[in-house]
């Protein structure tokens, strides 16, 4: 092995906005025709790993994603973010000698989920956030995170809100170069430390309309899409900052629902219209609803006690207080019963005199079909990208010392 | 049986709206948000059928609805109508004495459907319209349809349409007193005889939310209706009246599909959401847009060959010109298979080679579940109100000589 190796292996989490992003001002920069604003989830459950390496004994470049090598010139995202980064590393070199002239070297890089495709979960703002945060970790380059974020949004647009942790806005911008379009934090996980997610991942059979195809046919045919975008968004974003920054459940939850319908709403007025929800989905806002009035029936001073949120797929997310999370989960399992050889439900321990007292305030009929669903994630708030290795190291790069990766599909 | 009985037997057609009625801006009136327009569905499929007779020997008002007493005084929309009529003729009674002061007698009202409520048809547009239409009759009152249809419109909104047949606008109006606010002919259903509707009844087990409760819930909660109302709608009304006048499909079938899914759009978007399509609903809308795409791909010159529409309900209404109805309903068919036993399509009789050639162009999946429809009804575009008797007729009256209903539940 030479010496002239160069590594860096980083994670990055993924995110699940609570005011969505649809629909893009500039399909080459990414740049939306709304701000957005999401939830960090933890690393702990959720992330991709990212392993980016340069020496000068790799013939070429080479990308493998979920062990299953991607032709990097054929991919105009991952081209935008891999050139950029070594066009800044480049820059560094020229104004300093002393540095290592490794942006002339070829790249290797290896990048992981440690979920299923098939969870249904989109990985590309995870993926996009660690691959630039990997290379910015790689080659030393001093970006804050806003310009990380900036960079990570050419790649996919929803990647910028994956640079930071917590609780993160992504600001649409004015400037047509994009300059001003990133994303902030709104408020750290530690701020809010109640907060959880649970995913129910949906049973569906579908073949799905990928949301960068999906957005630009909503963007180009429904009428109420521009409604959305010049007026509910905006308030939108304002009233849940506030939301956020007084640990408001009651705001948080209604906001976050309704952007959820909202989107889906301008889905369905596109043309061919898009559905995203199946029945499944909409039994579960429906179950959610029923939820919130039969807890608050029952003397809760909340207003809402979960809120349920959808990107663009049938599964749901609950966003929950820890407080109630088991209880919400309890329910659920009632609402959507498991087959006997489905175990989805046995790590969880619910009170089940508590399931029943809300379930006797509830009308929500139990779903008609067995095993709606495949798979339970809960999870919290989570940080930022981490660093795991900022030179090789065999116990957590995704490589091998001979460049190749360690897992193949 | 004393000779001072006075009775009329009528019958009054369905409509279903190409463009929604969907919000009141005054309840009590049954005053739109937007205006709306509907094709008259035939009388010879499907039709309410009402008899109302006045005498001295009735003992008090009645009325039987499918076999089932309603209390009138309960039931605002019923004394609305009936009193409205009475009025009218009382005041006719009052300028000429010669006539019969049938007014003060009691009235006995029976309407039936010939169609099971289960077939999840509305059916208070054609009661309402039915309803006006032989009180009008018994009453010989000199009613011209425009004042009719603002009488049949404070029994239920869209009963204004059904007052006249072919294809017929509500127009808004602006007037508080709703003086302005009545249904007009856009065109009879001779200047576009080839227009045929296919009605799927499909299988659905849930409860769903009234459309009087569920308009109110969209106006009072949904940002996005008030840009259908201010102006997907105003336009939609001005170009579907052009491709009604110049039988121009194409356009009847996009304005038409577009507007369905702006009604269900502006339904999700409501707080909490408001769902009435299913997913075997959804994947009727997606086999119409590859129907399409794989007819205009076989050459054809039209870019649509068939239209959906769907109302507060998950049942598909199919709109399409004849040649192309039988085709559609052949590939129907084979996408949404009834098991052995059901005999939804055994009536008909499918050029199957050339349904084989759409479907070969077509990647509609078949349906995951047998009998996604519980009934199938062919129709086409029907004239407005028959008066079938001015006088008691045994044949026709749904009346007893004793003034009992014939058939009770």
């Amino acid at each position: 092995m030479s010496l002239k190796v160069y590594e860096a292996t980083c994670t990055a989490p993924i995110n699940i906005a609570v005011i969505k992003y649809w629909g893009k001002r500039d399909t080459k920069l990414n740049l939306p025709t709304n701000s957005s604003l999401s939830v960090t989830l933890s690393q702990d459950d959720l992330h991709t790993k990212t392993t980016c390496r340069v020496s000068p004994d790799l013939k070429d470049d080479h990308l493998w994603l979920n062990g299953k090598e991607e032709i990097i010139a054929q991919n105009k995202r991952l081209t935008n973010v891999i050139n950029e980064m070594r066009a800044q590393r480049k820059r560094m070199e020229e104004n300093d000698n002393s540095l290592p002239k490794i942006s002339d070297y070829n790249l290797h890089i290896c990048s992981n989920n440690n979920f299923p495709t098939a969870a249904g979960l989109a990985s590309s703002a995870a993926g996009f956030a660690c691959l630039t945060y990997t290379l910015a970790t790689l080659y030393q380059l001093q970006l804050d995170n806003v310009q990380l974020s900036t960079i990570a949004r050419t790649g996919s647009g929803s990647a910028c809100r994956s640079l930071q942790g917590g609780y993160v806005a992504w600001e649409m911008g004015e400037k047509e170069d994009g300059s001003d379009s990133h994303a902030i934090q709104v408020a750290t996980r530690e701020h809010w430390p109640e907060m959880q997610a649970i995913i129910l991942v949906v049973n569906d059979t579908k073949k799905k309309t990928s949301s960068t195809l999906g957005m630009q046919h909503t963007v180009a045919t429904s009428p109420l899409i521009q409604h959305r975008i010049k007026h509910v968004v905006p308030k939108a974003m304002e009233d849940m900052k506030k939301a956020i920054l007084n640990k408001d459940f009651d705001s948080f939850a209604e906001i976050t629902m309704r952007d959820s319908n909202s989107f889906h709403a301008v889905c369905a007025d596109t043309f061919p219209p898009i559905y995203y929800m199946n029945d499944i989905s909409r039994a579960i806002v429906n179950a959610v609803h029923d939820y919130n009035a039969a807890k608050a029936a029952l003397g809760s001073a909340q207003k809402y006690t979960v809120a349920y949120t959808f990107d663009a797929g049938p599964n749901a997310v609950l966003y929950v207080e820890k407080k109630d999370a088991n209880n919400v989960l309890g329910v659920i399992s009632r609402l959507f019963p498991a087959a006997a050889d489905n175990n989805i439900y046995e790590r969880f321990t619910f009170n089940e005199k508590e399931v029943d007292e809300v379930l006797a305030k509830m009308s929500t009929p139990v779903y008609q079909q067995m095993n709606a669903f495949k798979r339970i994630i809960d999870t919290k708030v989570g940080d930022g990208p981490r660093i795991l290795a900022k030179e090789f190291n065999e116990n957590v790069s995704l490589l091998k010392a001979n460049g190749e990766p360690k897992e193949l599909l």
